[in-house]
């Protein structure tokens, strides 16, 4: 399996999709055509978010196709170089490949050896469940489960940071509510400007993060994870 | 109907339930014997959830029994004299009501006129559906359907903060796109020290927040509320 998820698109202040730009030109060295999934987007529309992300991915030379152009989905999906699920709100992503019927065509492509990229949305999309995402629950998906790719979860956009002077809870206090409700399954938390890269043999952690990464597990104490390769299940 | 629900329980580094004290002996005055629903709770148990409400609302002379200590908890819903639901986990909360079944009974019971205190995911749900939770989805409702008191979501903890330097969506993007995916449904953001009052002839807004609490509607330019007799939808 090919997976490069990512925690976020874009850094505070910095060009769109500009800080993996990189990371995405070294895993897509072969396929330069891509299907990408608009279906995040909620206070904007497709069309403007395909081409935003057409536009970030021209100078890798790869051809970006939005998939709420295409008239026949499985066959688009079948046919696929790589698929590319953006950010956006997660829940609405979800409901709207339910509905569609695309989430089971997705995984096979992606289990045959297909590169997926996604961030945010998109990375909580390829786990088990949506259930660590950070998005407000706009919507109601027929059913919490996700892509099932990996086993494990993860946060993205995660910080220990919180607002000073807030007393709703910190994202530490929320994963600890998720571990306690879900002990058999792990999570990290992927702070902004990282992502995890799966081959076929290892994972590999990378980006700059202006915090660590961490893997979480319940009755077990956070671990501090170090780029290169990290030894998550495969 | 009669109805207090609270952004939060307590300010930062205050006393547990300090701040709403005195506004909750105001609205007890009659009824001192209250049923509460600990069923938020994730990483503390139901007893010690309970424990804490009782020894806060002690002083005023308010008796509190927990719902997970009762057998027959339709009975005793049925002969409550007050209703508390209180904070944690929204996700929780809900489906927890569900599995108990628990759900209608509490809606017709205040309905009828037995008074509802409600703080943060106890404020949530009176709403029509928990969408405007900010709460992690570690566990799966049936539905995202709520109690339906009121005829508008309430966001508890609003801010108009963000991180420093995060990029992840602020609150009000996060309720833009709330707006944008539900445009029938106004939102009220309830700034933490702050709560809605409702009785049977007017909403009123109380408390003492950092930022003012703030109506916002799909398509309208957000409404700033002052303290007081509030025109809100009946």
């Amino acid at each position: 399996m090919h997976l490069l998820l990512l925690s976020n698109s874009t850094m505070p202040g910095a060009e769109y999709l500009s800080w993996p730009r990189q990371y995405i030109a070294d895993f897509l060295q072969v396929n330069k055509e891509a299907l990408f999934v608009p279906y995040a987007a909620v206070t904007f529309g497709y069309n403007e978010y395909t081409t935003m992300v057409q536009q970030a991915f021209l100078p890798l030379g790869i051809k970006i196709t939005g998939l709420h152009m295409v008239v026949d989905k499985h066959a688009a999906l079948k046919n696929a170089g790589t698929i590319i699920v953006g950010g956006g709100n997660t829940f609405a992503l979800l409901s709207r490949l339910q509905e569609e019927d695309l989430l089971a065509a997705i995984r096979q492509k992606v289990l045959a050896g297909t590169p997926y990229i996604g961030w945010s949305a998109g990375a909580n999309l390829a786990c088990p469940t949506i259930k660590t995402t950070n998005d407000m629950p706009i919507t109601e998906p027929a059913a919490f489960d996700a892509l099932n790719l990996i086993a494990f979860q993860i946060n993205p956009h995660y910080t220990s940071q919180s607002i000073a002077g807030h007393g709703g809870e910190s994202r530490q206090q929320r994963l600890r509510e998720f571990l306690a409700m879900n002990p058999e399954m792990p999570v990290i938390g992927l702070p902004e400007g990282m992502l995890l890269q799966r081959t076929d043999k290892r994972w590999l952690l990378q980006g700059n993060g202006s915090e660590p990464a961490v893997w979480l597990q319940a009755g077990k104490e956070p671990r501090t994870l170090t780029s290169g390769v990290v030894d998550l299940p495969l």
